[in-house]
């Protein structure tokens, strides 16, 4: 599979050829994300499905497949247009996470941990 | 920088010793890509600053990267549990909008497409 | 129970009072009616309980009310910021909704009309 | 103009009619809420228009009036299907904002009250 970095650089590509840069400020990249998965999230409008029924329904899975890949391209650029490491920041919020909600304390629980 | 495959086995990892896969639907799943949609949009409430705004103010940049990094890892999540292979498919969703918003046409212009 | 001009008055007097009106351009008023849906769908995050379930916890029930109450008052603000007449826009929408969605057709039916 | 008593009437017919009830949980609601508040705010994804900016579209300022109205209604259900009295609700929420941000402190200032 190819790696984040060549999403990056053909993002970055796509957002040139178009000159798309002038409306990527960060409020309307992180009202895009908002946007895009709220399309992901009307995808389970009515229904709450197990992995398996999804995937028994192609056209379904690659609506999905779609909305997911929305999200995550937006939430890239918006991370390359404040120059945030992705994947770093992404182990850096699990480690806090983990931190947040020992395995001991909460395992099994959905309950939050108090902020 | 570490690769998204690290990211999964970590996460992974954290999920397993928490025995959370139960409350990981893929509606629950895209609910909270959704709330965390919003919290990051609510760093940019009431307004629209310059990137380099945000980045001379660390404690905003942080916030900023906590909640872009958890949006990233609850969508890294679901495209696990539904076998996404995440970095395929925003390839495949970038070279489709390349067809639907050709350069020549949309250059400059922040107009939809039509469906 | 007071009628919602009520509320609208009220509305507007508190928003003066603080000189507010200055933020309150319909992006940002749209992107909070999105923040507060957030924090209203937070509430059931990891849960789909039945009305009768959340009703017995009172104090998840004046959670939900206050963050009900939020998406309300923004939705409201919009509204009234745009020059919509809220409640004859309501009784219209559902009146499109009526015509797409036929009760004979669409009877006991979760599925989309198309558009 | 109709009050909402009426818009609740009506919304209640519509609703029996199809037998949709079964489908309206009350995270069900929560996340079409969530989804229709992203609708509305894909209105304004790359442009922040001043209110007379979107009134002199009126085909612009027709979509934004029946995302509005979707939001609307759906938080409407919800309430109904909670048993919250959404007028008394916004009235309380208002009053809490009020004392949380006192006018002579916040005036003209968008920062957040501490929690």
């Amino acid at each position: 599979m190819p790696g984040l970095d060549e999403v990056r650089a053909r993002l970055r590509s796509f957002v040139e050829e178009r000159d798309w840069d002038q409306f990527h400020s960060p409020k309307n990249l992180a009202a895009s994300v908002s946007i895009e998965a709220g399309e992901l999230l009307e995808q389970f409008q009515w229904t709450d499905p197990q992995p398996e029924h999804v995937r028994a329904d192609p056209a379904w899975q690659a609506r999905i497949e779609d909305e997911v890949a929305d999200v995550a391209l937006l939430t890239l650029l918006l991370s390359e247009r404040l120059g945030i490491p992705l994947e770093d920041a992404m182990l850096r919020k699990l480690a806090k996470n983990a931190q947040r909600y020992p395995a001991a304390e909460f395992k099994g629980s959905a309950r939050k941990a108090p902020r």
